[in-house]
């Protein structure tokens, strides 16, 4: 076979240590502002490795990160992936019972955990210990370790005497290197796993003038969170590029993110809409300096035109790009077209603030419910099926999942898109029965059943509900038993929905009603609930900011 | 295996036909210019794909293209890879010799071959009818066949009656796609094979900004012919980027290319110095208009600096680019790295006439003749090895090569190269004894076999030595038995050459000596002769401008 060697990430970093020794990684931290450059991230990477090889990795196995955005989670990216292992970015925002089933299904036996979330992850082991019986070290991101129960080492002393060079092996491309778990549909999260090869394949992609492109001037700052599809291969790409790195820490608010733009001189940065729409809050009260930034990647939900609006004010292109966890993410982004730089303003916003043209390199099609395809007119609709060298072809460890998801080689999204003249797709409505807000997911179903459970509850319907802010928010439609007091139910549905799911997952507003409406099948007919509730006015200022995700 | 679909060059051509139906593919030919878009495109090569699949092809065998850079090329490009078959682009400037080896190597079954250069395979072919056995039928490239021996039917006829949609398989990545001989080193040519999961590596690297990339707002004019490792993979990454195409046609001259540039608005052109040096001349002595041009590739052999200079001081930016066949074939590039945007111009022109930075994706070494690594300081220097997912890991049915040619995974480029402090790559001398003249490489071990196959002539060496226009030039160093008219011979010796080899293989000069100085083993001192003879006057002038390659 003259197929060429394998498609691996360690060119990457290879060559970004190579070429750009002194290209700088800055890190904010809980201690201040942390800096070194591609050489010294090369020394560290070296470090983990021999570490993680002390320790007996190499071989496939999963270590498990529960972190924000910061060098030392980045130092993972490369180093447990390269020595063979495998990433499993872990989301600290799911509900307990999530993480224990993650934890429990990917058979973490290490996981390397933040200072700040380190309770967390305490209280889901401590409350369920078998679901994390595969753990066999906590390794806390710093110099010291916390008081805790947990078998934990610092992890500057897990790979501080260890050597800064280390032979990085030959990986197979088809070696799994990163885990991540999505937790948007009903029912239990499924992993899905990243080969060496598909990592590969998805920063070519992003570097593509068409994707998300990053070159060694760039400066480049992913605000979403490094357990999102690994911060949407932006790690990966920054480092094919040979840019700067800059990582916002923990809980960055928009006026750290401000100041990191100002100071650091970032150029490209990317979020879901609610992080923007923080920054615009505060770029509109404050003096802040935009002039080094040049490229503003929205995802995770669509990004208002508005958005697009005020930042092409201040000189800023807003990138809209679409994708899912499947998808390594990306799968699509609205670049304006050659042949529209002469359209009206109007139009090219009508545009950009869809989901976009296909990536090059995939395929996809639009199957209407009786298995047609649909014609690209911006009007008729169907599922978005999608496939090519990353996009997943199965769900790890859950062959009755595949059944249901993938079709004829394609991923079935579960996204309903039109497709325009200019082959600009846009999400028109979301065939599963799930909420975004704040770029997380809710399950409605698991909180339906979460208020059934109640014992004053008869019948309890969610739906989300547009919001400003978080894009989408859950609102509950309750059917309480005979007699019962309803503001005294409101307030206990609340402190019963707290018992298992974080505050985020709260429903905002609670509407009582006599009867959910079902359709022919006796299912909870949700179209004509979000016909007569989907009004943001039910939710409106309604959730607190530090109850949102990521806050 | 979680891996995604397989990488194919499907996608490319999908993408372009759906997204960009309207975009142009212009083509100079013998009649004009022709001109249609992706819609038509996509129309044409499936109507070739249904003449294949006719025909009985689809399933690895190969076939061979006998053709300039036109627009029918381009549809062999995604219609005989898209149905499981491999492309095999013959260099028809190659000696008779060489090319029946190589259809005889390669078995082809159908040659789509031009008009013009019809009688030069029919003379090849008539010479060595085994060489041709495999070869079923020829498909020339137009409405109609000339008066030929060939059983040769015309394209248009071959395609024009097929359905104009066809349902494009799912190849896999491993499967063969290309071929393309690389005639540069002693003995026989050797075939480089290009799978699927090759090409779609190589278009995406060059899709990258430290590529060559091209957006759909490009217009892409590959002067490099198409036989030359797929136009260096244009005519896949235009596809890829959704850009119009340009192509030059038989034998474009400079005044061919400054219209194109000027009249199709070409933003990106690649090809040989010589080409360029050419446009140079014609742009001092005409009025050119080049404000459409942005970027002009320069690969092959090294550009001068001057050329830099003179592009620059027109606002397009010259490219150097450094690939060989072995390398799909990019795999460096003189982009100017972001730390040295403030250098001074002298400094900037230094990096930019090396062959540059390795491509994002790839990995090399430098190797001295002790087989340690030499270190980067721009004045050490050793064999440049590199390997990666679009760098052959084998030749063609030629075991006894490989072991060779390849090492540790790498492959041995034969080229000696330094790198500097900031990791560009400078071609210093070449390991193999060869000549390149114009993008086209002569081997100087068979011009020596030829020279001294004449009764007149005892010894000879040939060697390259430096020209302004064709880059090398080989001269001959020949010693004559005694006795002999040495006026008489040197008119003898080009006859005798010209028997077995084309024009531009002839040496511009023969030198007569006494003696072939000799290493401490008996060989050729080659580097002794270069040193003593290696002088441009030696050869400047004695070439007429159609004598040479692609003249």
């Amino acid at each position: 076979m003259p197929g060429g060697s394998d498609q691996t990430l360690r060119p990457f970093a290879w060559r970004a240590e190579q070429l750009y020794p002194d290209t700088e990684i800055v890190s904010r931290t809980h201690d201040g502002v942390f800096r070194y450059d591609y050489d010294e991230y090369g020394d560290r990477t070296a470090q983990l490795a021999n570490a993680l090889e002390e320790a007996g990795y190499g071989d496939g196995e999963r270590l498990g990160t529960f972190c924000w955005n910061h060098h030392r989670h980045y130092e993972t990216y490369f180093g447990v992936p390269g020595i063979g292992a495998q990433l499993h970015t872990i989301n600290p925002l799911l509900p307990d019972e999530h993480v224990q089933y993650i934890v429990e299904n990917a058979r973490d036996e290490t996981i390397f955990v933040d200072r700040s979330l380190l309770p967390k992850l305490e209280g889901a082991a401590a409350d369920d210990p078998s679901a994390f019986e595969s753990v066999e070290r906590y390794v806390v991101m710093g110099e010291s370790v916390p008081d805790t129960d947990l078998d934990a080492v610092a992890y500057e002393s897990f790979v501080g005497d260890q050597p800064t060079s280390y032979d990085w092996p030959d990986n197979d491309q088809d070696r799994p290197a990163g885990l991540c778990y999505t937790s948007g549909t009903t029912g239990r999260p499924k992993g899905v796993e990243y080969t060496q090869g598909m990592l590969w394949s998805h920063t070519m992609a992003l570097q593509q003038p068409q994707g998300i492109p990053v070159d060694d001037d760039d400066v480049v700052m992913p605000v979403v969170p490094m357990f999102h599809v690994n911060a949407w291969g932006l790690p990966f790409s920054t480092t094919a590029g040979g840019a700067k790195h800059v990582y916002p820490g923990p809980k960055p608010g928009p006026g750290d993110l401000a100041n990191l733009i100002e100071e650091e001189g970032v150029t490209v940065t990317a979020g879901v809409p609610t992080v923007w729409l923080g920054l615009m809050e505060h770029v509109r009260e404050n003096d802040v300096d935009l002039s080094a930034l040049d490229r503003l990647v929205v995802g995770g939900s669509a990004a208002p035109e508005a958005m697009i609006r005020f930042f092409d004010d201040h000189d800023v292109e807003l990138l809209h790009a679409w994708g899912m966890t499947e998808t390594s993410p990306v799968g699509s982004a609205a670049h304006l077209k050659g042949s529209l730089a002469d359209a009206d303003y109007e139009t090219q916003l009508e545009k950009r603030s869809k989901q976009g043209l296909i990536t090059p390199g995939l395929e996809f099609r639009v199957v209407d419910d009786d298995g047609e395809e649909v014609p690209w007119n911006g009007e008729d609709f169907g599922e978005l099926w999608v496939k090519g060298p990353w996009v997943t072809t199965e769900y790890f460890e859950r062959p009755e999942a595949n059944d249901l998801e993938f079709e004829d080689g394609y991923l079935k999204t579960g996204d309903v898109v039109s497709v325009d003249e200019d082959g600009y797709i846009k999400i028109v409505d979301r065939a599963k029965d799930v909420i975004k807000s704040g770029g997380e997911w809710i399950s409605s179903q698991e909180l339906e059943n979460e208020l059934m459970a109640h014992d004053d509850v008869a019948e309890a319907a969610v739906i989300g509900v547009p919001h400003e802010r978080w894009q989408e928010r859950p609102l509950a439609l309750v059917v309480p038993n005979e007699g019962v007091d309803r503001d005294a139910l409101e307030a206990s549905l609340r402190d019963h929905v707290l018992e298992s799911y974080p505050e985020w997952w709260v429903p905002d507003n609670v509407v009582f009603i006599d009867e959910v409406p079902k359709t022919a099948t006796g299912k909870f007919n949700k179209q004509a609930l979000r016909e007569e509730y989907g009004d943001e006015s039910l939710v409106e200022g309604r959730v607190p900011d530090d109850a949102a995700p990521g806050a």
